[in-house]
């Protein structure tokens, strides 16, 4: 019994690898972007779900305004924040990637910002849910793994190899 | 920079959290495999990819023999642990259900087992892949959801309404 509290107690987590985790996903994201067709990325679709594009830009709004609220501890909607502004509606695939680098950029930046013991804090994102700030994060990048999977059935129902899951460089 | 220091060494994330985090998400994968019917769990299919229960089969395998190795250092395939030998080939929805809660108690048993300070260690799983044993466990948890993911899409061009992805109880 002692020995398993030590452990529940114990970091097996940093920030700093964290932050690499969550890039190494966006990037491998980035390579599922980067395969579909320019139109097939804004029009192919499954089921009725979204084409790849708009889950694409659900990944990046709540990157930007998610990360936003993570460091500030206020809760804006993407469309609300102002450094957003100029680039709101990607509508071909360079614009989609040149906002999803820009975010990568953000993140970096945003990264070192989030205040020290800020990971354990209790908050409710965008007024709605309530968790830890490292539970929010892990909802960031778990959102977009799942919906970057459904990127790689779209991927191969068009008869496109999708990239290899591990790599992510 | 001295802050910044800090906070890349600080803990966000225990052991006991990550526990939780991971049976959240085998609890969400789980009502995704009752959801599909029963022929189409074993043989729907979209653009070449596995049916979902083998999907869900790779990830109890992963579970199973990946935090074997993350226990004891041996890196045993699924296959070949004789703890799993009387339910290997699930042939059913019920018998894969089974298993994944079997997976799920095992998972609850050898976690408090986890050596203190293994987290940070380096491996090499499966005498292949090197990294530390935090990651490991990442991978295993990202694989079950960018896969059921995928189910997610299965499910749709099956026009099924998928379990809500945040509802995880």
């Amino acid at each position: 019994m002692e020995k398993s509290k030590i452990q529940s107690e114990q970091s097996i987590l940093t920030s700093e690898s964290f932050l690499k985790h969550w890039q190494a996903h966006r990037r491998l994201t980035r390579k599922v972007i980067q395969e579909f067709p320019e139109d097939k990325l804004f029009s192919f679709s499954i089921g009725g779900m979204r084409p790849f594009s708009e889950l694409a830009k659900e990944m990046i709004e709540m990157a930007g305004s998610g990360l936003h609220g993570v460091v500030t501890g206020k809760w804006v909607k993407y469309g609300e924040l102002e450094q957003y502004a100029h680039n709101r509606e990607p509508k071909s695939k360079n614009e989609l990637l040149t906002l999803w680098d820009e975010i990568t950029v953000q993140i970096d930046t945003l990264w070192p910002k989030i205040p020290s013991g800020r990971f354990e804090e209790v908050d409710v994102a965008f007024g709605q849910y309530e968790g830890t700030i490292t539970s929010f994060i892990f909802y960031f990048i778990d959102n977009e793994v799942h919906h970057r999977g459904q990127g790689y059935v779209y991927l191969r129902a068009l008869g496109i190899a999708p990239p290899l899951f591990w790599e992510r460089d």
